[in-house]
């Protein structure tokens, strides 16, 4: 089987079903291809026009002369098969077939006769029952899912349809970047384990997080899983955790979402970083894909309410890490800096009267100090102090610390508050609403060190035996 | 001693240190109670001016010759004691002591003496070392805090400063609606028990909100708590939950957040739901104001999305509330409205194709049959579909419903999603960027109607033995 370059790379697309009609899924893929900027051949197939958005329109795969590595699907799941066979005969390795009615609604013998079909022309099937797929360096969005996608690093897989477009929103809402975004379906062919294996060689992802609801090979997602966690963190929300949880999705997508247990424990050998909500993932996502790795695990907390450093020691040891206290000569600078009242335990206490120039200065201390690791910023907006102004002087410090290392930062309170997450969010500082998920996510950093860890002496241990 | 009556709804307030320097502390809450619309008298007491803010200004509490119930007391520590003989001698019932410098650093003979002298004159200390209280129902900001608190049916109690502030500004952004907010500070004197003692008989109150590092009347917490708990739910934040977390609270006020297993203990003995984070307490805080109670767990789920469903079914079966099978007569009247390969049994899943009248229907359905007792409403933005015509078509069907049932609806998407959100919120509708969230602040209100009937029982059946 041919690998998954050319479907991130395709030197030219074709959409089956493509449409002058503004609300067929035809019509809104290749909208979405043109206008979010794709560079490579794009061909609208639809035997009953000439043109659609100024594009020459074509009968059939076959009669493009172009090279087309990508044919999306968008026809009834009654004429798939057919169009399978044209492209498959006109050399197109891969199809994103969006058409459902396949084995979600216990139509098992055509998707097996979908798969066979292409397989016999050496052709991938991404989906079927998909919205489609995003590849950001390509500038490709074949999705009917929203069309700005902020570029970055991050690869998101999905297994739902309509969560997954909702979620492609809320990552332009959180200002996530990405590299890409695929809707795996039915996973009749290209899965899971497919995918991370692209991703694992893709320079331009660095983390991958992927809702699931089920794998059909356990072994090999672990396998490859843990071969991607030595390089790059994956996150996963497993659906289906429970046992209720499990039976809503068996009755949605047809698929086993198997005993739980047994995924926890794959996680766990995988490396992978379980989140049990969309948020938890999302708030891992952006520490893991803006940070640099830390080298260890000693956190100082720096806060301006001591209720809000409270909440983040009680959420970190929630989380397996313990705070030490500060290096003595951090502690002496920061003394110099706050009243004499000010707790340099670990929260370290700016007091609330801490202006933005106090941030500034132990923000700037803690980053540079060699015997920190990571440093969690919390500030409570009260009277003194503008929160957009604290977020300011909190990125000038890391900017001109001169040191890359993992910070995490809440700002609590009210519209201004959400304004000053926004403003860090933009520059890829991780910036939460509150101390416990601002705390949670720089845990999942730490704990993806230690996955990453013990796989890397794993790895060394077999390579050393054998 | 006398109640805290006087305290929500005094006579009139003195602010000693009112000042005309912006920057201070005694202006800025005389200014939040000038512009937040108190209506009784308001007396600046400043012996170095004449007049602030054009209201004349007295030398001092005892110079005043009109009613003043409640003193704010924003001078240095060292000054504290005179103001209380004075305003003592004065017949003032309370006194709101902003000033910090007491136990919190240290300075526990003070605070003794502090308290000593107010009960010389049967006056209540509130405080020291807080940022002043709020009463909406007499327009009453005293605080230093943001001024626009959204009036409402919620009381808010913070034993911490800057978080607490931080907090009113996140209440005001979210749009819950305020009854009280109060600032124990160091509890010299007014704590805890003695706020729900007023709050269980304030018709203005029907939630109560702690942010709590720790009680020293353990007991008393207990027994007061179970009886607001009947009628009211108590929602509380407790900081310092672990070991790591208590030492930070030690350092920080001076108070031992104790043990962490008591606590949990004494929760649940007086029918108080557990937060773990703020965000937690704010999303169960929206149920429990905005939906009716309960009459039992009988919980549909509607969505759109699958996995919407299975993540808000995974949430559900974590707390505890099994979905069942959705009665036979809503079942029947769905199978009108959706495609036959729509999935009925619970979640309802509408498909992804579901146009906002779908919504209305079967939400106004569910909310009308009486086999189900709270319905959960999830909705992914896709491509078809506005999230603001959801949210109206909800909000539609739940006012024509013409009953009142629980529910809680999750809007999951980008900008209009987050729009969608903020416009239910806006009418009471409990509304969530995510399923998960959505899920379990439905289930709080049904741990909380759990709770509920465990202590009438219990006093039911001291009341007949005794």
């Amino acid at each position: 089987m041919n690998s998954l370059k050319d479907l991130f790379h395709p030197r030219g697309i074709a959409v089956v079903g493509a449409s002058k009609d503004p609300t067929k899924i035809g019509h809104i893929i290749l909208k979405n291809i043109v206008e979010y900027g794709y560079k490579g051949g794009i061909y609208p197939v639809n035997p009953t026009v000439s043109e659609v958005m100024g594009l020459k329109s074509y009968p059939a795969v076959s009669t493009i002369s172009d090279k087309v590595d990508v044919v999306v699907v968008s026809v009834p799941n009654v004429k798939v098969l057919d169009v399978i066979d044209d492209a498959g005969k006109a050399g197109v390795k891969h199809a994103v077939v969006i058409a459902s009615g396949f084995k979600e609604v216990g139509n098992i013998e055509l998707e097996n006769e979908l798969v066979r079909r292409a397989r016999r022309y050496g052709m991938r099937v991404l989906g079927p029952n998909i919205f489609g797929y995003v590849y950001t360096p390509e500038r490709l969005n074949a999705t009917f899912g929203p069309r700005d996608v902020i570029p970055g690093n991050v690869a998101f897989i999905t297994q739902s349809g309509a969560l997954g477009i909702a979620l492609m929103g809320s990552t332009i809402l959180e200002g996530i970047g990405i590299s890409a975004i695929v809707s795996v379906g039915n996973k009749s062919d290209i899965d899971d384990a497919d995918l991370l294996e692209f991703f694992d060689e893709d320079p331009n992802t660095s983390v991958v997080l992927i809702y699931m609801e089920g794998v059909s090979d356990g072994k090999r997602f672990v396998n490859v899983a843990s071969k991607i966690s030595m390089r790059k963190p994956v996150v996963v929300i497993k659906s289906g955790r429970t046992e209720a949880g499990a039976r809503a999705a068996a009755s949605h997508t047809g698929s086993l979402a198997g005993n739980v247990l047994l995924y926890e424990t794959a996680f766990k050998q995988g490396g992978v970083l379980s989140a049990k909500s969309v948020e938890e993932a999302f708030d891992f996502v952006k520490t893991l894909s803006w940070n640099p790795l830390p080298h260890g695990e000693r956190v100082v907390v720096i806060t301006n309410g001591g209720g809000a450093g409270v909440q983040a020691s009680d959420t970190l040891a929630d989380d397996g890490i313990h705070l030490e206290k500060p290096p003595q000569d951090f502690v002496e600078e920061v003394k110099k800096i706050v009243p004499p009242f000010a707790s340099l335990a670990n929260p370290v206490d700016l007091t609330g009267m801490a202006p933005e120039d106090w941030y500034y200065r132990s923000v700037k201390l803690a980053v540079q100090n060699p015997e920190i690791d990571a440093v969690l910023i919390l500030y409570c907006h009260t009277a003194l102090t503008s929160p957009v102004g604290v977020a300011k002087a909190v990125s000038k410090a890391i900017e001109e610390a001169g040191v890359s290392k993992p910070v995490s930062v809440a700002i609590i309170g009210g519209m201004e508050a959400y304004e000053a997450i926004r403003y860090l969010t933009s520059i890829r500082i991780p910036a939460y609403p509150t101390p416990e998920r601002a705390a949670h996510a720089l845990a999942a950093q730490l704990k993806y060190r230690r996955y990453r860890e013990y796989l890397m002496k794993k790895e060394h241990l077999i390579n050393k035996s054998s």
